[in-house]
């Protein structure tokens, strides 16, 4: 820190267990991660190349190599495992993450139908192998999911080896755990923390209003996913209640 | 592309014909641009300079060489066409074209009003020179042109000389082919496609759905415009399958 | 400017007393403060560290020296003055002020409450040491002040010494001077403008077509703030007229 504000929030320090932000890459240029590497790397703890964006992307070794030197781990959109999966090329999945050196992946049935116990037995498998971040929640805005069914997926996923599990939001922030509007369900979150400890979780949040919606609900060190690289630091002054939206959240009796 | 996946659209490759990209720059730096280069030369066919930001771009010569050395023609957007016409300026408009090695121009009325037959006249003169991009539709929301009339005018200017005809929809994606809400005019655009073949249209679609529509419609390679530099990767997958919102699209009878 | 175009509005030049440009940069990297400057020191007058961000920023000082050895004047969101007032620091504040060699401050009170006479104090005190820029408006969408309070506030602030006052719109441009929607609160600028010289108001102006409204009614010169760093040529190009938006508004009799 620049200098010494009182009365801050304690955040955890990395390699974070909980208090973790997942950053979205959709395409940055080998430079590009290196600025934000330089800027960010304090508060980034995990970086997800968006959904199957990785395969299209020039010196792929390279920007994984220089996230990875830099502490971040780097895994590949869940969408791309289910790329793979519907073409019946699970093994070619296995062996691009062997070839990139990726200690994490992510399994999600998004945009795939998948029986939950056919999710599970790919969660079991990988887990053997790698740390895996499994997705609950559909990206098609008309499938909604009750509140027990995420809360029952989630628990058997972790059973089956998810080191964590992430609420669906997409890049845009409207399905799954938000509204059209972008709205948070807020009754959907409230139940599933009566049930899963809330470290397990990351919640995507690209939005502005959601992060502050659950820095509001469950503190600085709540796990958030899905944030844009130039809103890691807008991000952190959230969770440390230095911008207007949270500004009074963490001052607790100080008046002037 | 960094691993094999089976059921791939084919894309048309460089120099394209059809299944063009045409992104928007609005004021890259010297170095952004060359990290634009270096993520994505092979996804973009042609840059335009957006309406008249190249009067103040700095190192314009230098930008415009760099694109051009990455094989990826520049031309200037055509509101600096109008804004020369306007002025009684067209032979200064002329001699920047020369000056600055361009060999795309694009001719538009979008913020002028100018009689057809006297914008034909210009698509016919340019096109003696160089290759010509002639826009159809307004920037401004409140004149409707009907379909028949875009279908006219789009004729006109292909037999004039125009290479390519683009669909109006500005920065913003809120005019001309789409509605204020950025939804897309479907009638209209589905009109146009019973007269004018598709390879020889251009539309301008800034926004992701507006993008997936035209790729469920099109196919993979349709023309599309308007695209913003760290959109090209994503819009890309959008073409291919691999993004969520056309993930089943190209995926025929493969099921799990 | 890289070509010559006849009737384009004359724009004051640097150091400007009006017709200024206040940009925030909410955490851009080293090379990425670079980039910004090689193709935009011409058009931007002063920088702000949005709200808090200087909190977290990597390397501050070489930042703040990068725009200073560009002549770019660079002061810290008036969130964080408020950050130390309401923590009882502000000597802390006036401290890192100083070493960090910052010729401007702004004082605010978009997040705390303070009675005016105490901001005014602020503001004697700060301007007897360097350059004060005051901010009116509340950052919390529900607090609507009514024009007279405007114009009041902002006449004491500049009585007690505000070089210029600034009108909230917070980042999103989505409060204070705007509704929610991003619209404009016509009445309440025009009344500001019967009392308040214009020169003397910086308007927060995030949103386009908020920068287009502000150029049609007060000129290519009115001071605009909150100006996103890619949108800084792009808002030149409607304070001169070569944008779509603004297009028609300074050519006059000129028609073709």
């Amino acid at each position: 820190m620049n200098y010494v504000l009182n009365n801050i929030p304690v955040r955890t320090e990395k390699p974070r267990a909980s208090g973790l932000t997942m950053v979205m890459d959709k395409g940055l240029s080998i430079r590009e991660v290196e600025d934000f590497i330089s800027a960010n790397s304090d508060f980034v703890d995990i970086v997800k190349l968006g959904w199957a964006t990785s395969y299209l992307t020039k010196n792929l070794a390279q920007k994984i190599n220089l996230y990875q030197d830099a502490g971040i781990p780097v895994y590949l959109g869940g969408t791309l495992f289910e790329a793979f999966v519907i073409r019946d090329q699970f093994d070619d999945y296995r062996k691009v993450v062997q070839e990139f050196n990726l200690s994490f992946v992510e399994v999600s049935d998004g945009s795939i139908t998948l029986s939950h116990e056919k999710k599970c037995d790919y969660i079991k498998l990988l887990s053997k192998e790698v740390t895996v971040l499994s997705e609950v929640g559909s990206k098609d805005a008309a499938k909604i999911i009750p509140p027990y069914k995420w809360i029952e997926q989630m628990q058997k996923e972790l059973d089956a080896g998810s080191w964590k599990v992430i609420g669906e939001a997409r890049e845009g922030g409207n399905v799954g755990l938000f509204r059209d509007s972008g709205e948070v369900r807020q009754g959907l979150v409230e139940e599933i923390l009566t049930k899963i400890p809330e470290e397990k979780i990351i919640w995507e949040a690209p939005q502005k209003e959601q992060q502050v919606w659950f820095v509001k609900l469950l503190g600085a060190n709540v796990n958030l996913g899905n944030i844009a690289p130039n809103e890691l630091i807008p991000l952190e002054t959230i969770r440390l209640g230095l911008r207007g939206d949270t500004f009074d959240h963490f001052l607790g009796d100080l008046k002037l």
